[in-house]
């Protein structure tokens, strides 16, 4: 069997590897445009960071192998053409053009099946001035090396960062470790669109603590510069820049796929059906140039992620060895380190539910990640999407200093399941107290989701309370945090009375006036509307999130 | 409504403050023997080591509000009664009788619902000396109060540990830390009883790297000492000793159940249903008292954990005041710090499935936990045990240095929802180079597991192998690690050829003996093997985890 795999990074080495694991006998063959094979394209902003000492480490097995054509034809008997680009497909005589970039010699290659294992390619607008030096995406490995040297030059004082999305971030953090004055600039409201905007916010906010600056809704129109870039034109003003990185987005690479008559889906990446399989049954697809389906709406969608790429070409060698194998679609699971915040998804956000349709509950719960008397605790902010309907949950996000990780895992476990609220509350997770309080972030959240659900607890937004205060809306903005807590920071417009204190001073609020209770973390705050409504007052609600989770200014 | 709970510490206060929430009007009373209330029992450990400065820390709210008779009356409206114990149920007349413990005065509580949640405490086996001073538990308050005491007078250099359970190495731990020098006494072949002996024997080379000395298959006989306690006697020899801390197990505080009748389980400890009801409709039972259904065999089991006890006051609490709800059951799910390891696990062991009759594939799966080229990767040595019949998890063990909880509760939510490998093997879960491989360590390992369930790899134990090589069977024992790996550490009988070299040397190998292939972690073993099995080899096996994980004397 003759197996001809256009794409040398993720999922076609991975599918090439798999194939020979299976099929011994068989003659794989890989056709790579760049001469680098196999390499961690997520590291990319470590090694700009320094983080990661050597691009070798890159191309390196877990035991410091490099994975180069040599170790492919003598551990795996795999061919590999590098600095080859594929060309054309012959459908019906099963064959791949492809061209030697050193001579631009072309040849044919049979195939009994083919995996196209395009990937993607950043997003470059062609702006007036983006073909100025020092402008670039980070997509390769060539990028990397291009950023690193202006930075060794110490060419790169002022950056500015096209973008608020993964990579935007991440390259961000690398540069600001690097001494670099660095500025996104977002064309939408927030950074961040995969979370909902009070999450981004805060993310926003911690990012400002470390000097980036922040700029959205604004609209990037064109570079200027001679022969360098130097500024960056925008709806808003101009930025002085040494050094820009587009970060706007990738496009699933489909220019082959196209040109030979496959089918091509509504997010313009190849159509696969779940063995991975393209519209021609010998030739196969996988990573970032094919459409996923969300597992929780069935749904095609485009999330191009390096495990999940890694995922699909196991699903292909698989299926072109004759085992049966599906891929059940993506939930949309992200991660990334922002400075000393991790920032997480998985699943749908509160907007994106609403925007399907669905009637939702969400939770605020923001508390220490590990028992809070332990030193290695730290804040984790997380947000609970759930189905009022059915009480499953939707979707989750997190951020924060805390182990985000684990729980959105949880929850993504959770989600793959179809799992309620009430089963998530009831979890048997590994508990000590170096690790988890004894009733871990999520199943805490999950009982507060259970309350609000139940009826017990009326939650209402920092963004509607801002609201209400903007409009100067008649309510009592209750903090029932303590005193000293009260005098380190509290929030505008805002009354205090120690829950402690409240049996005995009720008398001080009136009865017919809405009360929206607060604290900390909104557990007094809950504590606190129960012992309003036992005595008597209606119209309660607690602030999600309290005081850790309010996205506006703070008084000091 | 009158409710009376019995017991301060955990499920009790959970249940009352839950009760009051859902009924403001309830008149709830908590009665505890103790002068301490609602203090985590987990963090005994870290206030013995210092790492929890204060005692208050452990009774106090994440936000520092310490949970006292005050707290609870001012806050929650729930009467505490310390220092008072429970004496007896009439259950007829549905009273408690109680004595207060200052002055002995008795009196009965009238209740419309009981709940006990009278915790478990230290078995102290009536060996001979042991009511020496210097010999403790660690169960409450007092014991550790106790044992700093000791600790800031100097008075405790040699102290032996009976018992190599979680309280027993958590302790360890805690002495090590500040001066001690430790040795567990075991009765068992093992330690960590909760994990298969090979797991265990990776966690105890760890702790004797650390100076602590384990002595297992041994059982102490007597105590000796003049007043305080200086010796323990052992079947194996006589040990000094300055200090000894019992950590043989708990038992459930039965005796007000058994006495008023209520049934009581296989376990020792009370009978109750999904709604956490005895065999008496009005009383209620919960935490470390009680009995629970292993999720994954529906057997009854003990496993007394603060997570439990927590969700078990909530479901309690709940049906108390008319809102139908169940506890699910367990799954043994445990973690522990054990110096730079975790420790952790969740459902079947492999020797508890076999014990069961299930017939298991296992994996052993040791690999960075973060991508591999980021400075904060460490290793992480995962075990998974799979229902050979169709292909569901039963459980998995981890330890080392890595992220252990993360993978656990992964696995954990897997077996909740009755998950197959095949399904593991495709889960989304967050991935970006700071907190995971491309390939997650749990997906790889189901990876593996698929390996071997389809008969694409054949694994032996480090077990059989040590076994084989002690009985001189013949077999060639293959490392196909570099020279360099080989020459730093390598395995007794082994030869080396490295991956790369091996298609060109097979004819050094002989086609008819036996081949037991291994690499670091056998990811290139099982490469080898693939390239033997096609080039003819028939008998050719992986050895399980590699060198990571082989349990006995390397060669250095």
């Amino acid at each position: 069997m003759k197996v001809v795999i256009v794409g040398g990074v993720a999922a076609g080495p991975k599918a090439a590897s798999k194939i020979i694991r299976l099929n011994p006998e068989a003659d794989v063959t890989i056709v790579e445009k760049d001469k680098y094979l196999s390499y961690a394209g997520c590291g990319l902003p470590y090694y700009v960071s320094g983080e990661v000492k050597e691009q070798k480490e890159l191309m390196c097995t877990p035991v410091g192998v490099v994975r180069d054509p040599v170790f492919f034809r003598k551990v795996k008997n795999v061919h590999v053409l590098t600095e080859t680009e594929a060309m054309e497909i012959d459908r019906k005589g099963k064959r791949l053009r492809i061209k030697q970039l050193a001579d631009h010699q072309e040849k044919w290659l049979d195939y009994d099946k083919l995996v196209l294992a395009t990937g993607a390619h950043p997003i470059m607008p062609p702006l007036p001035g983006h073909d100025l030096e020092n402008i670039f995406t980070l997509h390769g490995v060539h990028d990397a090396e291009a950023i690193k040297s202006l930075l060794a030059e110490d060419k790169a004082r002022d950056v500015v960062i096209i973008g608020g999305g993964l990579i935007g971030v991440e390259i961000t953090e690398a540069l600001t470790h690097k001494g670099c004055r660095v500025t996104i600039v977002e064309k939408f409201p927030q950074i961040f669109r995969m979370l909902d905007w009070e999450i981004a916010k805060l993310v926003a906010q911690h990012m400002e603590t470390k000097g980036v600056k922040i700029i959205t809704d604004t609209e990037v129109k064109a570079f200027k510069g001679q022969g360098e870039v130097k500024e960056v034109v925008t709806d808003q003003g101009t930025l002085p820049a040494d050094m820009v990185i587009m970060a706007v987005g990738v496009r699933p690479q489909i220019k082959l796929a196209q040109d030979a008559g496959l089918d091509i889906g509504e997010w313009k990446a190849i159509k696969v059906n779940a063995q991975m399989r393209t519209s021609d049954p010998d030739i196969y697809a996988a990573g970032d140039c094919v459409e996923s389906i969300d597992r929780l709406t069935g749904k095609s969608c485009y999330m191009p992620m390096g495990s999940t790429a890694n995922k699909h070409g196991r699903v292909a060698a698989n299926n072109i060895c004759g085992h049966e194998d599906s891929f059940p679609g993506v939930l949309g699971s992200t991660i990334c380190k922002v400075f000393d915040f991790s920032v997480a998804r998985t699943g749908l956000t509160e907007s994106a539910a609403k925007e399907m349709g669905r009637e939702v509950v969400t939770v605020m719960a923001p508390a220490p990640d590990k028992a809070h008397f332990m030193s290695n605790a730290k804040p984790l902010l997380l947000k609970l999407v759930v189905d009022k309907e059915n009480r499953k949950l939707l979707g989750a996000q997190a951020t924060g200093p805390g182990d985000a990780d684990k729980r959105l895992d949880v929850v993504a476990m959770a989600l793959m399941s179809g799992w309620t609220v009430d089963q998530l509350a009831n979890a048997d997770l590994c508990y000590a107290p170096p690790y988890a309080p004894a009733m871990d972030n999520i199943i805490t959240a999950a009982n507060v989701a259970r309350n609000k659900l139940d009826g017990y607890m009326e939650g209402v937004t920092a963004r509607e309370v801002h609201q209400m205060l903007a409009e100067k809306k008649e309510f009592i903005f209750l903090d029932v945090r303590s005193p000293a807590e009260y005098e380190e920071v509290r929030l505008p417009g805002s009354t205090l009375i120690p829950l402690g204190a409240l049996r005995g001073r009720l008398k001080e609020l009136p009865a017919d006036t809405e009360i929206i209770a607060f604290c900390k973390i909104s557990l007094r705050g809950y504590e606190a509307a129960l012992i309003l409504k036992a005595a008597g007052y209606q119209n309660v609600r607690v602030m999600d999130g309290g005081v850790v989770m309010w996205p506006y200014e703070k008084i000091k």
